[in-house]
């Protein structure tokens, strides 16, 4: 492969056009937009407009005069066509850790007399964080079980089982369809984390079946720096959910000053405080960036883009000691490519220092992601080029860039 | 009182300077900074460039070189000024309401075999109703006394007392020393909610040897619409204290991405997720208002301002149907002034098409903010002549004014 075939193929590209959307540094090449989504255009604007005219001049009014109340509502909605729900399932809300002890607390509740919780091994640190600190405030257990035996340790004490559908480390895609399936036949409550999902390919959480899904605003939808997240719970529980943080935000009729707390009914009784209208207002304007586009030819330029790093890591970099931490199935992997290799934390440091931003997970992890509405094939081609000539220079190999003081 | 001389007031004010921090809409007149803060100038232009700078050219090295990762630290620091808090004390994150569940969650640990939680009638209805969450999920009991029965409620079977501070409804200002004594008289911990304290009237939270606080960000404070809350809990506390949102942005070493959750030391451990950073910049933009401003003054002008608007009231209105609903004692009144009417919700909505912006508290209150940083003498006079205006004329008496279709 050449660099003049990559460029052919951005050429023919069916999401090419969606780039201009994006207001991307020169001369970056940007694979981190599974940590940080890049900035839309449609954000400065509008939130300029949200600064000076709402809140400025509109001040209070513009609670209910420019919308602010039901953003909530109105940007869950545009993320429910993205994995499938209809829009009055899913709203925007707080964090994704917090999210999901809402939805486990409330699964727990579900469930009286089922003790466990179940996740995988090698998860996303805060879901496991969060489902141990629901589990011990609870008298439940939170337990991890490894990718491939995941599902023979669903049993009838379990009350959710709850996972990230593709893994933060290694891009692994699970079963989902399998998974919950498996959940159900015991009787449990399923829980998908689609923090690495949404917006790098379909998902079809009711033909699924799921029960609860949580994911954060800022990676590849690109909401801004800790987006608020969303969380979608399946029509059929909306009555008979709940959890505990009953904030007035929550309340059937919040401005009714009510003495005692009455949920809302439907995802209205997911939201607690007063949410922050200027990160939300900033992650509605993102979403404009997904008008249109189809979510196939999204996960069929993921593949690509993926399956060609990997064919030119494999054609250029065999000599190093790299290994790929990332299926070579694109069946089963998500937007990302995982190196290991013993000096990541270095190589990623000099391949930042020379313009390709990829990004460093312990304990030995070069991560580099591949947002398809902003990514081409020639930044694929270029990467591989920078890491090649770092690697064969040698120019990790400098105290600089070993030493561990950048905290993300 | 005649409006020359309050121009004349204004013109001796020593805080006069500090509304030029301020952006106000022309011709009106807003006297709801204690529901949503007006806009200071500085925010504009601090959030275009972390929009198009530190996002969009940054991108994920922002969270290191713009300092994104230690803002909750910086702006809980910033914010323990002003309520007499060292600023390891303070941090900034997720919203009142969650804080407040934090707390009562980590106080009820604290304070194992008690099964009180005691709360005010009265209270801001998030305050109740957070409670009362977790007293359900934790087999306590939630209980509210009324103000004056308070101290003799408190017993040695209550492990937290919880109250807002400053009334939202009345600008009742209840006795933060004595409140603090009696509960640590009988072993219990003390939450005040400085939500419609900070800002406006010195605390010393320390001095007053409080447990725990929390607040609001965008009424007096003035951090923009549903700006993110502070949380103080005293140092004493910091080895013992835990909650159960036990998210990776507490954890004491996130980026390590170990297995299992270990708290952050200090306040850091109240963190929970990814903080929403576009709403953070903005709120800490915002506190440069308060520079160089002198607390005590604040309270003076206060003082003031309110005692002018009940002046006039009682000069010109006492002809119609009005009742003071906050407290004549300056010393145990707030920065508001609430006036119950039987036709308190039409009567706002025709002064606030008449320019002066109030709001109205369910079932009878209209309520009056005099935020000191931005309200002029003046102001308060052409208030009252507005209203004045209003019940002469019967203006509000229209079916426009008194349909009720506003959610704030």
């Amino acid at each position: 492969m050449t660099r003049d075939e990559c460029v052919a193929l951005d050429a023919r590209d069916p999401l090419a056009h969606v780039r201009n959307h994006f207001s991307l540094p020169e001369g970056i090449i940007y694979l981190d937009g599974n940590s940080l989504g890049a900035l839309p255009k449609s954000v400065g604007p509008r939130l300029r407009k949200a600064v000076d005219v709402e809140w400025g001049q509109g001040l209070i009014r513009s609670w209910n005069e420019a919308g602010w109340y039901r953003a909530p509502q109105r940007i869950g909605a545009k993320i429910a066509t993205l994995i499938g729900a209809p829009p009055d399932e899913v709203i925007v809300t707080d964090s994704t850790s917090i999210d999901l002890f809402k939805v486990l607390v409330g699964a727990l509740r579900m469930r009286p007399g089922r003790k466990r919780v179940l996740g995988v091994v090698g998860d996303f640190p805060t879901d496991s964080y969060i489902a141990a600190g629901v589990a011990d405030a609870f008298n439940a257990n939170f337990e991890s079980a490894s990718a491939d035996k995941l599902i023979a340790a669903i049993d009838e004490n379990v009350a959710a089982v709850s996972l990230t559908h593709v893994n933060y480390r290694t891009g692994f895609v699970h079963d989902m369809r399998a998974i919950t399936a498996a959940a159900h036949a015991n009787g449990a409550l399923i829980v998908w984390d689609l923090s690495h999902t949404a917006g790098v390919m379909p998902v079809e959480i009711n033909a699924i079946g799921a029960d609860f899904a949580v994911g954060c605003g800022y990676k590849y939808l690109n909401g801004g720096p800790g987006a608020p997240a969303y969380v979608f719970v399946a029509k059929r529980h909306h009555d008979t959910f709940h959890h505990p943080l009953t904030g007035w935000f929550g309340h059937a009729d919040p401005f009714a000053f009510a003495k005692d707390f009455v949920p809302a009914q439907g995802m209205d009784k997911l939201l607690t405080g007063t949410p922050p209208i200027l990160s939300l207002i900033a992650f509605e304007a993102a979403l404009d960036a997904f008008e249109g586009v189809d979510m196939a030819a999204v996960r069929t330029k993921v593949q690509r883009l993926t399956q060609l790093f990997i064919d030119l890591v494999d054609e250029r970099l065999a000599r190093y000691d790299f290994t790929l931490a990332s299926p070579r199935d694109a069946a089963r992997r998500g937007a990302q490519v995982s190196l290991a290799h013993p000096e990541a934390y270095a190589i990623i440091q000099a391949v930042i220092a020379r313009g390709v931003i990829g990004d460093f997970r312990a304990p030995d992890i070069a991560r580099f992601g591949f947002a398809p509405l902003y990514t081409r094939y020639a930044d694929v081609y270029d990467a591989v080029a920078t890491i090649d000539a770092v690697m064969t220079s040698r120019a990790w190999d400098t105290p600089a860039f070993k030493s561990r003081n950048a905290v993300t």
